[in-house]
């Protein structure tokens, strides 16, 4: 289930507004291209959005008419700022995009400035899929053989470079062969529970049951699941943890419940700097609530309000799986130990 | 905003799963008309269901060919097991029944018994709507004045015999010259929220804003809301509340976030004897997941669990409005003092 493919002067990505019903490839090369499928949302997924990111400012370095290294640098950074604003929740999109800034800013001379933007967006996308297969390993551990898991959003393989954060533990769990059940919330407006979460598990064979958003208190008071797993678009150092909207909620009730709750997400995700009042939290347009798949569903005239993300306080969270390892509470000091440990990934 | 008219041998009463794009009025007369309007949510809202359940069995009354009181009573008490095992979980329905087969049992004869029966209908359904203009009065000295308060799923007009519940409260607190704007939930997976409670606003002129289901939590811990207030299906002595399902999250969110969450119903909705592990949780066709509005929304072969309904427990409840007055916790005492007190409606 690949979720972007590199080309020599753009790159292709799925679609995933359409699926799926439809499996569309769309063709991102101007930066324009870039910024509009990201906006839209028709790629999606924290770790994804850094990939396609990077390679937005990494062929706009390609093809630029800059005549000196300086001039180039400046018109990505102008990129970058552009590609960031249409996105600016998850850590990831900035993270991947300064790292792309630096390889070319790094770089000797105009030429080579360009080869290491491009060899930068490369780069992260096999290390995010290697972080995965990580974080997998790592995760798989927590699941007991014959779990039921609830998860939230999509945080498979078409969230990232390959193979899934969350959902990536619950498959390597399922690849070694634990039998996993996994309650996926359908995750509106957008649905990527009920398109993208029950898509992959009925591919990869993994039993899923689809629940509605509000469902989630009552699968977990009820004891319907032992676990919860769920991905993050950013986490603060202060193990604050923002990722799609509803989240919170579920971490609240699996606390209340008594039900260990864990973020799955590689170390781009960790933010070390912003602290949590700072945080941009993005609203999307109302029409994502107002309509279903372009269908109107609410009276004419009525305004809705659409955070795309929401805060989990650290207190709420069981630990943060990531390819480095699983941090514990207290974060503050268990997520420093993981980001200033050798880059390492664990041997898929 | 009528949602049930009596006619001589039948009701007519508002298909809701067509509202707010269709207003349609479904004829009921015998008991399967009646039975399948209530099974498949033409007709819902807990009060609503009660009065309708109340004019199924008063109808079969009116038309029974039985020539004894003592069939007549064998055939009302078939009756009403058919009605309730279609929604078994509200209390309202089960209670509406008891009260017109009780009047039916304490009459002279055979045709006081019919004429019993048919009388207590229309006295649930006149009842009903003095308990919600009660609730509203007593439960709009809980607004504030420029207020903002959540709301879960449709408790206006629509859900009961006239006025509302929740959305009563709401109503009679604006009706008073208090300014309140409402965020509504959109309550999947029939859509309550969006379709009925936005609906419903707008008519009233009361300002609505819309969210998604999983947004409810970002919504409390931002401060965007400083009360809540939604209905219930069933309220037991000790104070848990069962009610739409998404009720069990935002309560505790609630709570979590210093926001007062009440529930507004009449003393119809308590359930003075059955301990909560004992409570009938409805799960209804996993189609209303997959679907929306008659669309899939999931890949197919996938399944899903459809609670429709979640126990929020007495420590996230401030307080429960009813006709009768407000009980605060303790809640196992001010209920059963609530339910002691003699009837007496206050004047609206």
């Amino acid at each position: 289930m690949d979720s972007i493919r590199v080309h020599r002067d753009s790159i292709s990505v799925v679609d995933q507004s359409l699926l799926p019903d439809r499996m569309v490839w769309l063709k991102l090369s101007s930066l324009g291209d870039f910024a509009k499928a990201i906006g839209s949302m028709k790629v999606r997924g924290a770790p994804l959005i850094g990939i396609v990111g990077a390679f937005g400012i990494a062929l706009a370095a390609k093809r630029s008419k800059a005549t000196s290294k300086g001039a180039l640098l400046e018109e990505l950074a102008r990129a970058a700022s552009l590609l960031l604003s249409t996105r600016p929740t998850g850590k990831n999109l900035s993270w991947a995009l300064q790292r792309v800034l630096d390889s070319a800013r790094s770089a000797k001379g105009l030429e080579e400035a360009r080869r290491a933007a491009v060899r930068t967006a490369r780069a992260i996308l096999e290390e995010d899929e290697l972080a995965n297969r990580a974080i997998g390993k790592i995760g798989s551990r927590l699941v007991r053989n014959g779990e039921s898991v609830l998860t939230h959003c999509n945080t498979g393989s078409l969230a990232t470079g390959g193979y899934g954060t969350a959902l990536g533990v619950i498959r390597a769990a399922w690849e070694g062969g634990k039998r996993v059940t996994v309650y996926a919330t359908e995750t509106r407006p957008l649905l990527q529970g009920s398109r993208l979460t029950c898509f992959e598990l009925k591919r990869l064979g993994i039993p899923v049951k689809l629940i509605v958003d509000g469902a989630a208190g009552h699968v977990l008071s009820a004891g319907l699941v032992s676990k919860v797993f769920v991905g993050a678009d950013r986490v603060l150092l202060s193990g604050h943890v923002i990722n799609k909207v509803g989240t919170y909620p579920i971490a609240a009730l699996a606390k209340e419940n008594g039900v260990p709750f864990y973020v799955a997400a590689p170390t781009s995700t960790i933010d070390p700097e912003t602290p949590v009042e700072k945080v941009s939290l993005e609203y999307r347009d109302a029409s994502e609530v107002l309509t279903l798949q372009g269908r109107r569903i609410a009276p004419k005239g009525v305004a809705a309000l659409n955070p795309a993300f929401d805060v989990t306080p650290p207190k709420f969270v069981s630990g943060i799986v990531t390819e480095k390892g699983v941090a514990y509470p207290p974060f503050r000091r268990s997520l420093k130990n993981l980001l200033e440990k050798p880059k390492r990934p664990v041997s898929a």
